[in-house]
């Protein structure tokens, strides 16, 4: 059986208590990276006992991985709830693109950490990205048998919308601030829904 | 006025050194990372003695920004080479997502290196990008002119486009080997001539 990544709390204090000690993690890992950040210095931010950290994780990488898991979830939730009441696929495609950079928005870390996993183990990067795409694959498929997705492979149709969300992300959320993101979507769903060509 | 990165050798002799010791770097930044590599690491990966380090390169981050610009500078220079022959902005945009699903095979540490920039510089990082997208906007521009590609911000799409080539080379070149990338091609074609809706 798998190690378990995190002891979840049952009492509200010790929720409180594992969500500093991750935010923590974030900015520390964030900002230094991995390898150069210590247990130390992510219970030192949360203001916690060092001893405090085992309670909830074996490891740093047992806390890495689980912050990973968290960006995976929070990012899906995040558009799960944008995008319920949308009716069809175009609707979905837009608020979904609209949703995941309001998340990165907010998220200011992420891309640092999750392409970190290149050097951390890069089973996580393959395994962060194919299991996102798996998702978007069975919803592409759905699309396909509603006569709303052309038939192109749903693989390559998963790894083009993820590229260009992510790209789209670092251009107008992390490169650029205070972009007119709704303006910058509608332009990402003219290609989506015309092609780049006359 | 800037420092220099690298003194370019005179000799031929000089020039085997200097790509011994980036070849070396790039094995090393690529695997072990840039904080966990030291240039002795990659001197005597190199087989060259720490001193002829010093002779090419001022310090580790030269080198580092030397290989990014060299990465950048051999992506479009196989670009181009494989598009010269193209008529028009369909055929170019095709061989040249091919040219750099190739390029990227012969390069596996090209991921891990340009991403990290996000921990060794951020600005390196959005001028690596930042450069590709304006020379990829001029091209968008020309063929607008030329009633080549649709009316849509040309930023927008060439980060659209950046996204697309970085993930399915992401997808049919580092996580899966051996995939039939002219197929792939033809598939994201069809993605940026006709979009993805029905």
């Amino acid at each position: 059986m798998e190690q378990k990544l995190v002891n979840m709390p049952k009492t509200k204090r010790g929720l409180v208590t594992l969500e500093k000690i991750t935010q923590s993690a974030e900015i520390e890992f964030g900002t230094k990276g991995y390898y150069s950040t210590s247990i130390n210095d992510i219970t030192k931010k949360a203001n916690v006992a060092l001893g405090t950290f085992y309670i909830y994780f074996p490891d740093k990488f047992s806390l890495y991985c689980y912050l990973l898991n968290q960006y995976s979830h929070d990012i899906r939730k995040f558009i799960a709830m944008k995008t319920e009441s949308c009716e069809g696929r175009i609707d979905t495609e837009k608020l979904g693109l609209l949703g995941f950079l309001e998340v990165i928005k907010l998220k200011p870390y992420m891309y640092n950490i999750i392409w970190e996993s290149l050097y951390v183990d890069k089973s996580l990067f393959i395994e962060y990205y194919e299991s996102f795409a798996l998702k978007y694959i069975i919803r592409l498929n759905s699309g396909k048998r509603k006569n709303e997705i052309r038939d192109i492979d749903s693989t390559v149709i998963a790894y083009v919308l993820m590229g260009i969300s992510n790209f789209i992300g670092l251009k107008y959320v992390m490169f650029e601030k205070d972009e007119d993101l709704e303006a910058i979507v509608d332009q990402v769903m003219d290609v989506l829904k015309h092609g780049i060509f006359l």
